[in-house]
């Protein structure tokens, strides 16, 4: 079956970026000319503010409010930078240049506007992400890091230059970076029936080789280790927008599997935005069951390994479904870890040919 | 001016690629047909025999040779491992399917084949390389990492199930892939005129938003970070098969001063090859003097970017170009470092509109 998407949902959401920078210019210009002290409310980010929905299936915030006022001294320079952010992200959005944070931080010195670090800007943008309720890929400023998709799926772009065109996701068999032109871009059809994203490089060219994106119907996609915001997005995009369930292979060890988890659920710095996460996401393995039934080669866990599995198991994230425990606790046993590549112990395609089928049907 | 190219080079090579694989088997099947102990003799690559040869511009291997005979009951391992990494370089090369060190590794235990650590393979890969005197990316074995390309240049791919068919490399303006697909492509035409290779990938998308391609005639090449082996041998073909000359931007550093060196001079650990790196490139910025002219926002060096100069002092590779020297001694005098992003505080096109072309002109 084809699937055809209604599109414009790219361009709509654009549009409402930009009226949301609008309406909050206008709110302030609106304080002041009734002779107000300006002021921004928004949520606060706190610790004790954040916290885990077991409905959403994510970290949101809770009820707290924090006011940036310019009637407080103390808040003048923050205030003045959140305002900034805002000039510079419509500025961005507008003439349609994308930037990184690294860039906005080095670009607020042509404003004369200072911020102490990087650190303190890449605060003040986030404060912009949590009063517009969009996250600064929406306004242009994107990550360094690029992954990659591939499969049957046509997108179409909106960046200029190339408005209109389309793109077969098959059309580079290195596949295709996801960088904002693709982030940007519309879908417009597939025959794909599933996504499956994998952690390394070398198994993502692998699977296109050993065709796995026609022999299972799926778009293939790299994250690159920890996925970046951009390519979750995008995969939430795949998941909500053409409906395809989503299943991850990354290496077996808690690092893995907290690649994964951030797909599912996201994480808590990102409690202000629902868009990075894909919550009915599945993480098929590589399970430390995998490791026991597949007998894989294998290292041992080191004391790093260790800490970060009794961290993971603290981790509300991961103690909505079994599956997550039962393979924490089977880590802690065995304090064995075993990569993706352990598979061509039984030959190259042995991951194609019998793993990836079994795993897929498991994690239905 | 349109270039074309007789295609050919990269099938023609496959070919050598094999037929050298091919002779070394033979070799030693007459070995053992002859009565004799098969033995491989290949030149030596302890520290001893690398040396910096000024007039190639590269580290070369010396005279010292090494003998791995299977008569010597401790060179019984490792010449059956490399006879294994021969095999097995065979297969892939002739499935036309690719690979890692890492695939390599766990390949190995298919065969029965036994290394200590992925240590103990890579070294035997690399004695494949010297042996044969091909990079292991002609036998199909490539880096996880992926950089990336933009601009005026159509290939023509040799890869299964694509063989034949164009792709022009302004097709998605996001940069397209450098992996296995694109490596191994023949270049048909292109009307750039130069190669521009960029550290960060914020300012590739940049340049490639500003039309850099187009108003500077250029070939973009993401290097991200250090560039990976497959990226050095395509900045070289583009180099050597199209004879564009080759500019290279970098944060101004003594990082990024080394990622442009190791794309001119490759480095001793590739001493045994050559084809990794392009001697008439340029290191065309951020230099230490382009941060004092430009004055840029700094940061201090640190104690790690102050010792790393002190052995790029020492190193015979940057005693060649008074350049170096001079940026070198610049460094530590004023004790400080700029990004490639710092060029922002004058507006973000600044970096396109002014440095770009006046470093381009500085070194030609």
């Amino acid at each position: 079956m084809e699937k055809k998407k209604h599109k414009g949902s790219v361009v709509e959401r654009k549009k409402e970026v930009l009226s949301s920078l609008e309406n909050l210019g206008l709110s302030i210009y609106e304080q002041i000319d009734g002779g107000q002290f300006p002021s921004i409310t928004m949520p606060s980010r706190s610790t004790e503010n954040i916290n885990y929905d077991p409905q959403l299936r994510q970290f949101i915030l809770g009820d707290r409010r924090v006011k940036r006022s310019a009637r407080n001294i103390r808040h003048l320079k923050p205030f003045a930078q959140l305002v900034w952010a805002a000039l510079f992200s419509n500025e961005l959005s507008s003439q349609r240049k994308t930037s990184t944070l690294r860039d906005v931080y080095y670009s607020a010195q042509a404003y004369e506007m200072t911020f102490k670090d990087q650190q303190e800007s890449n605060n003040i943008i986030t404060d912009l992400e949590t009063v517009l309720g969009f996250s600064r890929e929406d306004f242009n400023i994107f990550p360094e890091e690029r992954s990659a998709v591939f499969g049957d799926l046509t997108i179409e772009y909106t960046v200029p230059g190339y408005e209109g065109k389309t793109m077969d996701l098959t059309s580079h068999p290195d596949g295709v970076m996801i960088g904002p032109a693709l982030t940007s871009a519309e879908f417009v059809k597939t025959k794909a029936d599933k996504v499956i994203a994998i952690e390394k490089g070398g198994l993502f060219t692998r699977f296109i080789e050993e065709n796995v994106h026609r022999k299972f119907n799926a778009l293939l996609v790299l994250t690159a280790g920890q996925a970046p915001r951009a390519t979750r997005h995008f995969i939430r995009r795949l998941n909500e927008e053409l409906k395809l369930p989503v299943y991850v292979f990354t290496d077996g060890d808690p690092w893995g599997m907290h690649i994964a988890m951030v797909i599912i659920s996201g994480s808590a710095n990102a409690a202000h935005l629902r868009e990075l996460n894909t919550p009915d996401a599945k993480w098929s393995g590589v399970w430390a069951t995998d490791i026991v039934n597949y007998k894989l080669p294998t290292d041992p866990l080191d004391e790093i390994d260790m800490k970060r599995l009794l961290e993971l198991q603290k981790d509300p994230r991961y103690k909505e479904d079994p599956l997550w425990h039962r393979e924490i606790k089977t880590f802690m046993k065995i304090k064995r870890k075993a990569e993706q590549e352990a598979f061509s112990r039984y030959g190259l395609t042995y991951i194609v040919d019998e793993y990836l089928p079994a795993k897929l049907e498991e994690t239905r």
